[in-house]
């Protein structure tokens, strides 16, 4: 099996059929086949439509809801809680940088935590929504029913692989960055386990306290991931953790105790600030161009590699796969055809690769 | 000379004293006091007393103001941004930190981004002032006039090591962190240089692209630190530092290339969040004693080191320095005499070991 190429208003309407047919509500298919699709441009392709068979499957089990709203629990000026009631996280996280972004522009701020979301996939696909309106976003993710993540010094599995993103508008590109407060992520760990290959460093504590690069230690044998920073500097990654599931978890009202049979449910954290509320838009993108270019300026460690701004591959991915199409790989194509067979919806056309 | 006690009332005493005859203004030098007793309190003695000479020739010589009041630059209902006019950091952040609270109590967060104000010390020291009153804070700072951390993948210093704290309260204690994103943070660099030591990790990043441990290549050599993640996972590290930079700098409108003869003068992002705004106190209370439980009740590594809460170390010294008085060690008190006698401050009695 190959990997194709598919124009991507073809990938949308095929994936937005394949929601609607396992249940999805219109609005709601449309925006959850979005936000795969924003996935794979940027280059997620493990967070893109790979996902689309777990999605339908979630719709059809009632795992996720196809319909209904969330609950806003509370409210001021510039902050909003919300209870997702098990909709799609595809549909609910650009629901809430939407309204964060309403609400930064009325009070500079705007703050939505949300809670029983279902997984929203690929963090970076959400931030152009704000960006695209000349705003800074922040976003963090937990997943209350897993447990992953060792806090520093200890060996147990206490944390998911809590990610975390920005988005920061420029006066060309946006800069864009989507990172994980563990050394390395669960799905990398799993692949270098499946390739029967060693981790590039050490990112694992046994349940006996070494540290190690052998993915199997965390597969079989019960170790832990390392947070960021590892077994000599992993007291910063455990802040980070811990300020992760504070500003999620806690803020929502609703913890590890409550989530025991979520699954994969998320809890977010979404704030978006407008610059246009501080030192105003000009003087932010004068102050931003000025740093980065300092950045690419930077003599780099290997001459053929400049200093790269965050984000920058992913836009590269973006806009070649706009024109070209979106590259699916050999493990994501076989599942397309699997859903449209199966929901009885036509497969889009592929273009030369 | 050995070190001493003194009696945290009788330091405020002073240091109040102190300042007011460098200059400041009556309630400016005792918030100023406040900031640095607050920093040994937590045993942050670095960024406590030991810099009181310091504040006091940045008075006399006017490059901190003694007097005068911010400028409130642009606001909205949850937002300020302030230019500090050169007030010192010492006075400037417990205000900006009171005035995010105000604003969090009503919003539901506060933010104020303050561009020149005079070095900040440790961010550590103003946690409380929001932990007490039941609501979350996190705090940034930049250095615009000075560079020292290379991006990933470069070795030019471009950012300043940006501190990082966030304190967060509890139904006990309140969780405090107080860290840099990068490495390790240039003072410890200086520190180990000093004493002719290795820093015990790869920290620094030589002109030539080199790895390396040895405090030289910083001090002597034009090296730069490394940010969070170092050689293999730096890009982390890097995005941590461009948002500090971007979420102080960017939003005060007031860069790098602005600031190139402001020695050591901060830019501030100082936010506060209300939990009572989102799911309500009561509930975020109760998932973050859980959280913490969590963490204390994992398996060490090491059976005689439990896992430990960020701060708890720094809060029992806090406890013990107010009970027996706070240490000042053996650089620090021959500061303070020497601060005393040029000043005609008495000294305050000293207490036993």
């Amino acid at each position: 099996m190959t990997q194709v190429r598919v124009a991507k208003t073809e990938l949308l309407q095929f994936a937005t059929s394949c929601f609607e047919k396992a249940g999805a509500r219109a609005d709601i298919a449309k925006t959850m086949a979005q936000s795969l699709l924003w996935g794979d441009l940027l280059g997620f392709n493990t967070h893109g439509m790979r996902r689309l068979p777990y999605n339908v499957k979630q719709l059809q089990t009632g795992a996720a809801s196809g319909s209904g709203e969330v609950t806003v629990l509370n409210s001021r000026a510039a902050v909003e809680t919300w209870d997702a009631n098990a909709l799609p996280g595809l549909y609910v996280a650009p629901l809430a940088v939407e309204k964060a972004c309403e609400m930064a522009i009325h009070a500079g701020t705007g703050t939505v935590v949300v809670r029983r979301c279902e997984h929203v996939a690929s963090l970076a696909a959400y931030l152009q929504i704000a960006t695209d309106k000349g705003l800074l976003v922040n976003l963090m993710a937990a997943t209350p029913a897993q447990s992953s993540v060792a806090p520093a010094g200890g060996v147990s599995r206490v944390f998911s692989p809590n990610p975390y993103a920005i988005g920061v508008p420029t006066s060309a590109d946006p800069m864009l960055l989507d990172m994980s407060f563990s050394v390395t992520a669960a799905g990398k760990v799993r692949q270098a386990y499946d390739r029967g290959e060693l981790l590039p460093w050490p990112a694992i504590v046994s349940a006996s306290g070494e540290i190690t690069n052998n993915p199997k230690v965390y597969i079989e044998d019960g170790g832990a991931l390392l947070p960021l920073g590892g077994g000599d500097l992993g007291y910063k990654g455990y802040g980070l953790c811990l300020q992760s599931e504070l500003w999620t978890l806690g803020l929502s009202g609703y913890g590890r105790a409550d989530a025991i049979n979520d699954g994969e449910q998320n809890t977010l954290f979404v704030q978006v600030i407008d610059p246009e509320a501080f030192a105003g838009k000009a003087a932010f993108e004068r102050v931003v161009d000025d740093l980065l270019q300092r950045c690419k300026n930077a003599e780099p460690i290997d001459k053929n590699q400049p200093v790269r701004i965050p984000g920058s591959g992913a836009l590269a991915k973006l806009k070649e796969q706009a024109e070209r199409g979106v590259l699916l790989d050999e493990l994501t194509w076989p599942r397309l055809q699997h859903c449209a067979e199966k929901l009885g919806v036509e497969l889009p056309a592929t273009l030369g690769l």
